[in-house]
């Protein structure tokens, strides 16, 4: 059952700044919407899911939910090395509200111009408000940055700081955005909460150039480190003291929450890699200005996930108690 | 934030029956699917959600529903000619029921194997239950059925009989299902709603052979057509007495209702396509005997869609008014 479903897809969606600029593409108007690669190139694609309530607030300023909705989806490609090429939405929502419309849409068209991708398909339906993005890229064939290349001795990398929105959900919760909040430290984490960045560039230099293994850290440090540990069959010891930890987070939770929140609070959307020792990691300018990298720790053969200093287990709920 | 996502995707969604088996593509476990195109091919993709309530009753039986996800969803690539490949899901529920998981995933499995498609990526969330699916077809490079082919003096067809499924509606709304109806018609019209037959074979015949346009019947024939007749800037006349509908519809609904609901009524998922008046169109045997198509009328340069044997004026609101 479509609300004006026709209209509502010319006027809010099918427009400049979210139509395709791809030659080969067939975006909205059909029963589906048409790719080709080229050559020599693989498509990657992740689907994700946000509901009103759980994944974002009730009364969510549209436009922020808009523009996270796609970052955290691009977050996944970045974290495979890929190039964004489209996107698809389904978007289930109580009411057609003209003005929630032109401002959601004006969210994804924000992030989506700037990674230079078209939204090329997708169903608008009546419900609870839920959206459905999924995000597709290209890849060189046979290539792609996965979560099962670590190797004993690598080198564990992270990049940017973590904890900033896992810092910024008491503010979330309390209906708070990134204009509503009186210190430039809340407005910090609020911002990286509502628009975190997509390491795209950084993702797709890393595949370029040799990391092991890497994925998007949406659900925190720990927890899905532990997914790269078990997809290769290898262990790690982190340094905690040496995950980065933001001036602003820092000041506001002081050093030991920080620390906490750094290591298992989720929605920073960085990537966490895995480096070869023997090689030196030199990130360009361009990216190391932008966005700064540091090296947390090691894959080691010991199964398991160890605190390099005091060679006990961490793990994101046993973190938790301290 | 996931219900024990992983056990429960490693349970109920990546096993046998939904498992890809294409060689060049890499499903669930990563941050991306990933796939590749033979030299030649691009990809046709279609999203579709379907939300509890509003798509679907209330405890539907989850078999049918994952049955009848799938089903909406190919028929989309049916429309366009393409070759099943694979699907995504967004799978969005109030708790993590395994009963309604294993039927569900069910339902799902035996459509998928059936056109051997891979369930390659998703998302699971809590919320209220809600499903998007994201198909993917093959075509060949620069050819679909596409809905803006349609030419002057074409013959217009539609696969199967129309109307079942919304006659099966006031069934489904008391919450009855294929198995729970005392008559044999009855069962029919629900078999019709839940177990839609996807039309792939016949789109790609339709493809291969020279159809200038298609799309399925989800919406209604007389709002679907619609789609066609704009998209291709012409008109069309129907002989709204030739629209074939079933003996099980006819009989429990009469002559009159029973056309109403075959020109207005959604959800039968059949193919409606255009065809060049100089060309038989001479089905296989195998597509004739197991889905005869019927022709209906004609486009015409006038514009809009009129009544052949009265020149009426034909639209799904008006009809409605008989």
């Amino acid at each position: 059952m479509a609300l004006g479903e026709f209209d509502l897809i010319r006027s809010f969606f099918d427009r400049p700044g979210l139509r395709s600029s791809l030659s080969d593409v067939v975006g909205i108007g059909d029963d589906c919407a048409l790719l080709s690669l080229q050559p020599g190139q693989q498509l990657a694609q992740s689907l994700d899911t946000l509901v009103e309530g759980i994944h974002f607030p009730k009364h969510c300023d549209p436009y922020l939910l808009g523009y996270r909705a796609l970052a955290v989806n691009l977050s996944d490609l970045a974290a495979m090395g890929a190039k964004p090429h489209s996107f698809t939405l389904g978007l289930t929502m109580p009411e057609s509200n003209d003005v929630w419309l032109q401002s959601f849409s004006d969210g994804l068209a924000e992030l989506a111009s700037i990674h230079q991708i078209g939204l090329i398909g997708g169903d608008t339906t009546r419900g609870p408000l839920t959206l459905s993005i999924q995000v597709q890229g290209t890849l060189p064939e046979a290539n792609a940055l996965r979560r099962n290349g670590a190797q004993v001795g690598d080198l564990i990398y992270v990049s940017g700081c973590l904890g900033d929105a896992a810092g910024a959900l008491p503010d979330v919760l309390r209906g708070q955005n990134p204009g509503s909040v009186r210190t430039l430290e809340q407005r910090h984490l609020l911002e990286r909460y509502y628009r975190p960045t997509p390491r795209i560039a950084l993702g797709q230099w890393l595949l370029e150039n040799g990391a092991t293994a890497a994925l998007d850290i949406s659900d925190g440090l720990l927890g899905d480190l532990g997914h790269i540990l078990k997809a290769s069959q290898v262990g790690a010891e982190i340094k905690t003291t040496s995950v980065p930890v933001s001036k602003a987070l820092g000041s506001l939770m002081g050093p030991e929450k920080s620390r906490e929140l750094a290591l298992t609070g989720g929605d920073d959307y960085e990537l966490c890699f895995t480096w070869p020792d023997r090689k030196k990691l030199l990130l360009p300018d361009s990216l190391m200005t932008d966005n700064p990298v540091t090296c947390i720790g090691r894959i080691t053969s010991a199964s398991g996930l160890v605190d390099a200093e005091t060679a006990q287990p961490l793990s994101p709920r046993a973190y938790q108690h301290f």
